[in-house]
């Protein structure tokens, strides 16, 4: 039997259904669904879908089709006009027939719709006796299908590619605009049915003058004509990039719809219109939607009429005054409603759907799953499960990470920011939006936010000594850096907007100026930040708040945990963190970075100390510094220990190389060199001894560790003596040491005796049991592949996926800037791998340090502390590689535990 | 049946044999077999060996020994005291005994011995009436027996550790001097007899006053005291550091041999010797040795009279006024020449042999392996083989790769290093020794060079600007960077005599003089390297030419080939190198860094070429930048590809980050500044941008040849132009492009683009088919996880285990001097990794990159071109591991075939 091309629907039956969008393509398979399901039977007007495996067939062989094919397509003609009575090509009755694509996956806008085919010279007589002798509408319908048509079947499918404002279609419309000008009319409806016929005429004449070919006259060739213009348009430029952003294969393929023509714009009793089964907006649980009386799709599209309110509950401010359906045609309405109910209850789940009214009869034209935000997918999935109308696996997988993101950060206003162009692009690094006033350094920032000033920080880069300003500043904005620089994870960490490494900024620090995107703006003046895209907007753009539902947050989150069986923790390093990461359900600390206690807040004494004992030459020097030290460290862990009340806590020793921590400016410096009672010279002598070529790979972590013991003592003296503090005050706490940049479990060991040491010695000080575990970081390739040796000593495994993915590719990720983008762009690398963690390469380490950690310690505990931990996609790797939780920054715990949730759905569904 | 502990040997017999090292140690297993192996049958005095089990038994067990032992020995005893006819203990003719460690190596003066054993009140009389009266003889034994016996056991055993100087071998020696002083004399033997009799009597009441115990009078006593000593000395301090730094594992343990006291001091007719059956300096093939009249042992190693030689031949100017034992016993020498023949045939190498003649009495005390220099390890090896004494693989087994080193480099004169202490002590980076004066800057270093001067260049570090000095300069000196440091690299990659890290050098360039450990030194003083210990000299000390045996070299490097199955390449840059690792045996060029022919004599004009294209800002500036560089580089490539005739020449495409050949002299910038027409403000801020914070991970590699196709392009037409060129010349030319830095297969794929397009285009120009493979470098670790995707698009691997190494333990090479001497001190890590491959992290890159490539295309070549490519250990890990070839220095090829055929004859023999 010859391969069926070509599935009819329409009149009750149906070849396909909805699951078969793989071959119909999602518009083609509803078509089908809505047309045949029994408890459906849906009015959809008749007509067939050529399926995806013509579009793959039509590639693989030269750009010819199927031979079988066209002997279906006679059929399914045959078909639709036995159900309709009418014949296309009929000079008496003709059958007008529209054609569409159709992909798997929508591609809003890429491809191309034929409308009106079958209208000839030889039909249009007929066609205007069965309008009742609507000459107007018949000879619109033609000028339509004639610019429509010279478009997209005779220019751009036959490759033709004009200059910009030459193409057949800009031709055709300044002869309508010379027309209307000419009777002196606005609106396309105010020219006349002569007007229009002598217009057609026009075109006509244009089209064969411009491409050198008769507009076709026979209805046959204009069907085929727009099917291959179809299918050609899916590897047009557009639809080719559209699909490289969408990650959607090229060799899907589109299939082609060819649908019986309906008439919204047939006068007072028709209507076109697009309505969903729940607030799209909102999420809220009512019927919404809208419609135009006497109109076709395109007219609804093009927002020159203010569309009606489908019903009064839809009625807003701009449309108040306007009839609304649920009135004006109340029984037509009625039976929309039902058939939309019918659709909610069969598809379970929000629809979006097309309908239109030709002459007091509706048809229904498209329904799909609808598209939704943020806030209203939370609340549809939180609505729908407590309905009883889905379950808690299905509520998880209705909400996507980013709908979820939408609800945790003020975003700019939406409709303020498509009027706006952009100055300039960097990387999205921290999300939602911001509007300030542009500073440059961290003290005006400062010093600004005291004043209730909202402002910009504006940086090159910026490094620790920034803190204090980047706390100030309602965003940062940084010429240089990657997703992972300094301000990225500062930013990310807080949840507050940044855009970094954003090439068009230039900085002139002596003029208080900057250029962004060509345009120069001097300090003070506002700028407006989207850091979920990376938009630099000039002026002050308003501001929305999408967090508002924080109790449905809430109760998704909740719906999220029954799926969950992966551990959320949070990376945070100080009592305010830990109390937001909880607040947002993290359940213990996965990376508390210790150094990180020295910037912040009240922090300056510490931080000179902890500066003290790094320029410190000799162990005595070292060891009088770190004993001063200790008391801020201990009381600083102690304040985190406590606000996570027992949970676990994951401290880990000190990381980074020590030259960071030097001071730039001179005042403190000298302050330094006075308190060491050494001059100057001397100073600068040990800070430019602590100076590496690649600190990245240098003297940190665990080298310190092992080079200075009384580095490593102190710390663990602090973390045990603040945990035994809290024990005896009759509070919990639960500290878990993690040793960093190891590449051999011999460094563990040489950490563990110091470590175990100073936790005999608290346990017997305290005279309490201080529990205790010693874990490590596997951020180091050789940690990951002598993993075996490593678990035996280590409590605990963390995958510091960061530097393991600099040390994997050996990227630096202060110096990606350079080559990172044209490796995106030229798809070496999928994305950038610091966002994303790359599942063949640095996932492979895992996977092998997870594999061998186990076969050592069976049930020993891993999980992830990189930016990573944030990340929906490699939350799911995780998952799937059998982690026992991901951390990551408070902001994003909602995210992960999502993420998490929906990683477990989809495995136990595979 | 109980256990053996004990082996006896002596009159034609013995329990044990020379295949038993493992039971009895080196020495007793050797002795077993002069005494008791049919074709020997030597006269050994006859003794027993306490097994090495009885040292594992003692620690197992609380320093308890088997109950059985007890037993044993007593019939060991017994069987002595048979052949001997003297009994132990034995009032009228007592047997004395020695005891003496034995390990299964050698652990030359690690261990304990006592001598004497068995001289008590009792017995004292009746060993005088034995000597024929000779009290003096049997007093000074017995005071040698209080000092060594109250040292070793009743002190040292004991765990008593007095100060320095405060011991009781001091203290027994100070009275000893005082005797001396009292009687005037110089020397021991002018002490009388009743003298030691008295010293033996204060002896024994010092030894009661300081320890606490009566000195044993009890012969079982002695000898039991004098085992224990043996076996805690195996735990000794020393002994434990020596097995450290020798591998040598704690739970081998040593055995003790016991065994009939024989004596060179009674009179003239006795005497006792060390001698070898070749000479160990040379390898010449004569008996050679030394020995005493009327001596012990201890007497020789004391240094006090100078031994005579055993033979004619082996007279020296020291000694050539000594009466020889060829001459003065001249049956006792015929009856040692044969025994020494037989021994070298028996054991099938050359042997070093202790003897002992007691009254005319021959003994053997010794035999074993001898030690030799590498000069006499290759004659040796060599001239057995001739012989057709050994066979090919055992020869190969003779040398160690560290022995034939030797032979490559001029070395201070052993003799005089011997008598100086180091002033400071570094890594050492280059082999040999050179002697030179001061210099502080490449260009003094130069301009000395052309005066005619020697010169070492002492530096804080070096970069690629120094290049000319350092070629000028005799040797190297930095105070930092590791052995991988550009200094390091440099100097190894010409066989110079480099030292490297060495901290104890601090520069003072303002006033010209340097602190090297504590001594300050001025520019044009003098200062001596030993590049192979890296230990640094003050002044000027004379050096010894190791390399004049060339032809011996030769030859034996054919010999090793007869084994060897895996290719040597080598690493060489320019024409002259290529032409000496020709010489040396190399069979293609490995890796031949395109970047390095930008320094050197007579690059002054590419090299600023190169940096104009560096610093060009648009493309259009660095397509012409590049097409100005083109006929440098093709010239420079041709000359190479020349120079190895048609071999393979790996080449590799331009690898370091940019900024690095950004000029620093004030006049260069300026120079390119107007060639490039721009100012000096705009040039700096182009090099800015450059720089990076982690230029190891940055920039760099295929990096840049995807970010600038223009660069890869130029680079690919030279390659293979002036391959082309030679080809229509009518000679040989077989490049292989290299691709560096991979990490995913895609970049290559970028570039074999690229590169194809420009092979086509040559073929089609010259008209001819220039071979060409293009392949990778693996030196990223994703690179090793994705071989298998990577090894569908090259032609072979190349492993670059530098930056390998560097990027899975997260070490930066520049950076490691602050950490990685104390990982090696604490036994972190075993060595620096940079020597040699860490065979469990990096080697498992290496398997797992080897094991996938080959699995996507089985014949896939590979090598190596890290500088591990000359480290022996490393190169038979690349054989384990099935590649194809290694790539070395020039001045390491030798080395290379050695230990390529030694890996071959190894993996034969398991």
């Amino acid at each position: 039997m010859a391969k069926k091309y070509v599935y009819s629907f329409g009149g009750g039956k149906a070849d396909g259904n909805e699951k078969m969008k793989n071959l119909l393509g999602g518009k083609g398979a509803n078509l089908a669904e809505m047309a045949g399901h029994p408890k459906l039977k849906l009015p959809v007007p008749p007509g067939f879908t050529l399926t995806t495996e013509v579009c793959t067939a039509f590639y693989a062989n030269k750009k010819k089709y199927p031979k079988e094919l066209d002997a279906q397509v006679k059929t399914a003609i045959a078909t639709v006009e036995k159900i309709m009575g009418k014949k296309f090509g009929d000079v008496k009755d003709p059958l007008l027939f529209s054609v569409r694509s159709g992909a798997r996956k929508s591609m809003p806008g890429m491809m191309e719709t034929v409308l009106n085919v079958g209208l000839t010279s030889a039909t249009i007589p007929g066609m205007i006796k069965q309008t009742g002798g609507n000459d107007r509408f018949v000879y619109d319908a033609y000028r339509r299908l004639i610019m429509m048509y010279s478009d997209v079947v005779m220019e751009k499918a036959a490759g033709i590619e004009p200059e910009d404002d030459k193409g057949i279609r800009k031709q055709l419309e300044h002869i309508m605009s010379a027309m209307k000008k000419a009777r002196g009319v606005k609106l396309d409806t105010d020219l006349s049915a002569s007007d229009l016929k002598t217009l057609c005429e026009q075109f006509k004449k244009k089209v064969k003058e411009v491409l050198g070919k008769e507009f076709p006259d026979n209805h046959m060739e204009q069907m085929w004509g727009g099917i291959s213009a179809v299918f050609s348009s899916w590897n047009g430029k557009r639809a080719i990039s559209y699909r490289r952003i969408e990650k959607i294969p090229d060799e899907w393929g589109t299939a082609v719809n060819v649908q019986t023509m309906v008439f919204g714009n047939m006068g007072d009793d028709s209507a076109t219109g697009v309505a969903f089964t729940r607030n799209p907006g909102t999420g809220e649980n009512y019927f919404y939607g809208e419609y135009l009386i006497n109109a076709q799709g395109e007219d609804v599209v093009a927002g020159i009429r203010t569309p009606a309110p489908v019903n009064e509950k839809s009625k807003s401010s701009q449309n108040a005054d306007h009839l609304s359906l649920e009135k004006g045609m109340p029984k037509l309405y009625k039976e929309l409603f039902a058939i939309q109910k019918r659709l909610e209850n069969h598809y379970r789940d929000m629809q979006d759907i097309e309908f239109t009214i030709e002459k007091g009869v509706l048809f229904m034209l498209q329904c799909r799953i609808g598209k939704r935000n943020g806030p209203a997918a939370v609340k549809m999935a939180t609505d729908m499960y407590n309905e009883k109308f889905i379950t808690a696996e299905e509520a998880v997988m209705r909400v996507t990470p980013a709908q979820l993101d939408e609800l945790l950060h003020p975003i700019v206003d939406p409709k303020a920011e498509k009027a706006m162009k952009p100055l300039a692009k960097g990387l999205p690094a921290g999300p939602g939006g911001a509007a300030g006033q542009i500073v440059f350094s961290s003290n005006d920032a400062v010093a600004a936010f005291d004043k209730g000033k909202k402002v910009i920080l504006v940086r090159e880069e910026t490094n620790p000594e920034d803190i204090e300003g980047m706390r100030a500043a309602q965003a940062i904005l940084t010429a240089r850096g990657g997703m992972t620089s300094h301000a990225a994870l500062v930013a990310r960490g807080w949840g507050k907007c940044c855009i970094v490494g954003c090439g068009d900024v230039h900085i002139d620090l002596a003029k208080k100026t900057v250029v962004i995107g060509g345009k120069t703006l001097k300090e003070w003046d506002w700028i407006t930040l989207n850091g979920s895209k990376g938009n630099v907007y000039d002026g002050k753009l308003p501001m929305v708040d999408a967090s508002e539902e924080g109790s449905i947050l809430g109760d998704f989150l909740k719906i999220c945990d029954k799926s969950r069986k992966m551990g959320i923790r949070t990376n945070a390093d100080t009592p305010s963190d830990a109390a937001k990461a909880r607040f947002f359900g993290a359940e213990g600390i996965g990376l508390f970075r210790i150094e990180h206690m020295f910037y912040g807040e009240g922090s300056d004494q510490s931080l000179f100390l902890l500066r003290k004992m790094i320029m410190s030459k000799s162990v005595e020097e070292r060891k009088t510094a770190l004993a001063e030290l200790f008391p801020f460290m201990k009381s600083d862990i102690k304040a985190t220990l406590n606000a996570m009340d027992g949970l676990p806590v994951t401290i880990r020793l000190i990381d980074p190389p020590l030259h960071e921590f030097v001071p730039h400016e001179k005042a403190k410096l000298q302050a330094l060199a006075t308190s060491l009672k050494i001059d100057m010279a001397n100073l600068e002598k040990r800070a430019d001894s602590l100076r590496e070529s690649n600190p990245m790979m240098g003297h940190r972590g665990v080298r310190l560790g092992v080079t200075y013991p009384e580095i490593t003592e102190m710390q663990a003296r602090a973390i045990i003596e603040a945990a035994a503090e809290l024990i005896k005050e009759g509070k919990k706490a639960n500290p878990e040491i993690m040793i960093p940049v190891v590449c051999t479990v011999e460094e563990i060991n040489d950490q563990i005796v110091i470590i175990k040491k100073v936790h005999d010695e608290v346990n017997k000080k305290f005279g309490k049991k201080v529990p205790l575990l010693i874990g490590t970081m596997i951020e180091i390739p050789r940690a990951a592949l002598v993993a075996g040796k490593i678990a035996v000593s280590a409590d605990f495994f963390s995958f510091g996926t960061n530097d393991l993915t600099q040390m994997s590719f050996g990227f630096s990720r202060d110096d990606i800037g350079g080559f990172l983008p044209e490796y995106v762009d030229k798809k070496i690398l999928p994305c950038d791998p610091f966002q994303s963690i790359d599942e063949e390469g640095v996932g492979e380490l895992i996977s092998i340090g997870i594999e061998r950690g186990r076969k050592t310690k069976k049930n020993l505990k891993i999980g992830i502390c990189g930016e990573h931990g944030g990340d929906p996609d490699s939350i799911a790797f995780c998952y799937k590689k059998g982690m026992n939780y991901v951390s990551c920054s408070p902001f994003r715990v909602p995210i992960a535990r999502l993420a998490s949730a929906r990683a477990a759905v989809e495995a136990k569904n595979k």
